[in-house]
């Protein structure tokens, strides 16, 4: 990989230009990127979807081989690798990786909670199924309601935002996707019917919920009844689970299951 | 201006990753970039919505002056002046320009206009107004989903969308704005009340509509009701104004008053 201050990409690279692209963050573990297949997976729906033509996977795995080589075993990591549509004026795809360490704010979200904010984004929970034109469930690089989402959290004095629709549906979090276990069964909002970014972490956990003893089912719910549920986790791959310890100023938990969720995630507890 | 093959972001360039900056387009014509400073300004106003700090007026004005020095006289381009947050990992907002002739799609919508279809962005027309952390007015480098409504267009056969809002209201176009004329008045969609992007053409034809022996007016309008106006542009600065000849597959127009706008922007009609 070279060096993060040399320069990868021209002026007219349509990531730079126009966050044309898409991209997946893989957590990087004792050497290891946890759950790889699952991500290059989505990656390739999500270029699917913007209609890019994705490297060969052997090459992205190949790629992802040599960005995290020299990396300390000992060390975790977020690997980021991106694909844009290649420069404005034409061209193949753009490909490229960058590799980061967990930052503090993660480490703690993953460790303490977080705090949360509700924002609506003004849709109906339903309107953007069958339309896919405005690109619902494709990871994109156009991140910038994100990040401008995130900053208003923190200057309302929260950790994170949680989406809702304008009918009052949790829909997911900028960078993290909404997950409750409510009665033994364990839930988070349905991809298609919503056009959220169907999570990989969440996608892991329902698909092992029955290890610890609970059912798994996606649902709508609206963040009243997050109050009442046995737990409520945002989860990505570099935080993990980070267990929601207020919402909208009302406090949340401890979850006695945070442990084991982190654990089902092999994240230590 | 270094090469346009030359890499000048970095692979962790908060642009690359995020979409995370802002930008304008900018008309070359004779040498002289037409309404600098109406675009510099909303370049600032971009920025103060996505909290980067912006580099001085001037230094944006010598960037462009140098990105325009070599640029022959009697051709016309467009140059596009970007600043993102910056590295990842932190320092100062990576400023940067990139200069391109008018491509030929975009001289014959100008030359010829160009056929339209309308899209539901899902929301209520008055549901961005007010929420800052929804960046609406400010022109990001987020742009994937507007490429994806252009290319939904071109499939569709049409070669521009129009979108409206849930509730049926017009707002704009990926990449321009809406403008018709009825009965002596020159009307636009109202940014503040809709979200929607300022148009820099847009508000200097209805400045200027005068002119031309118009009143102005900023007001919400129906796709339907634009059938019977005296004419309607969808209004760029590299394009410039692009007569809506189809609306949903009804012919408009073509309006006696496309060459009286086109030379009033300056554009030989």
């Amino acid at each position: 990989m070279v060096p993060a201050d040399t320069p990868v990409l021209r002026a007219d690279d349509l990531a730079a230009v126009r966050g044309d692209g898409v991209f997946e963050t893989i957590h990087l573990r004792s050497g290891s990127l946890w759950q790889l297949d699952a991500h290059l997976d989505r990656m390739e729906r999500s270029a699917a979807r913007l209609e890019i033509a994705l490297p060969p996977r052997a090459a992205l795995e190949e790629l992802a081989s040599q960005a995290v080589a020299e990396w300390p075993t000992e060390l975790e990591g977020a690997l980021r690798l991106a694909c844009s549509r290649g420069p404005e004026s034409g061209g193949s795809p753009t490909v490229w990786a960058t590799l980061n360490t967990i930052n503090e704010k993660q480490l703690r979200g993953r460790r303490e909670g977080v705090t949360v904010r509700t924002l609506s984004l003004g849709y109906p929970v339903d309107a953007r199924s069958g339309l896919p034109a405005l690109l619902a469930g494709a990871k994109t690089l156009s991140y910038a309601v994100n990040m401008a989402c995130q900053r208003w959290a923190a200057a309302e004095g929260a950790d994170d935002v949680l989406w809702v629709s304008g009918d009052g549906y949790a829909l997911e979090a900028p960078t993290s996707t909404l997950v409750w276990l409510t009665d033994g069964v364990l839930r988070t909002v349905p991809p298609e019917q919503t056009g959220i970014l169907a999570g990989t972490t969440s996608a892991y956990l329902l698909a092992h919920a029955g290890e610890l003893g609970w059912t798994a089912e996606e649902r709508l719910v609206r963040p009243a009844d997050l109050h009442t549920a046995d737990g409520v986790w945002l989860t990505s791959s570099a935080r993990g689970p980070a267990e929601v310890r207020a919402l909208d100023g009302v406090p949340l938990g401890p979850s006695p299951e945070t442990p084991r969720i982190a654990k089902l995630l092999g994240f230590p507890a």
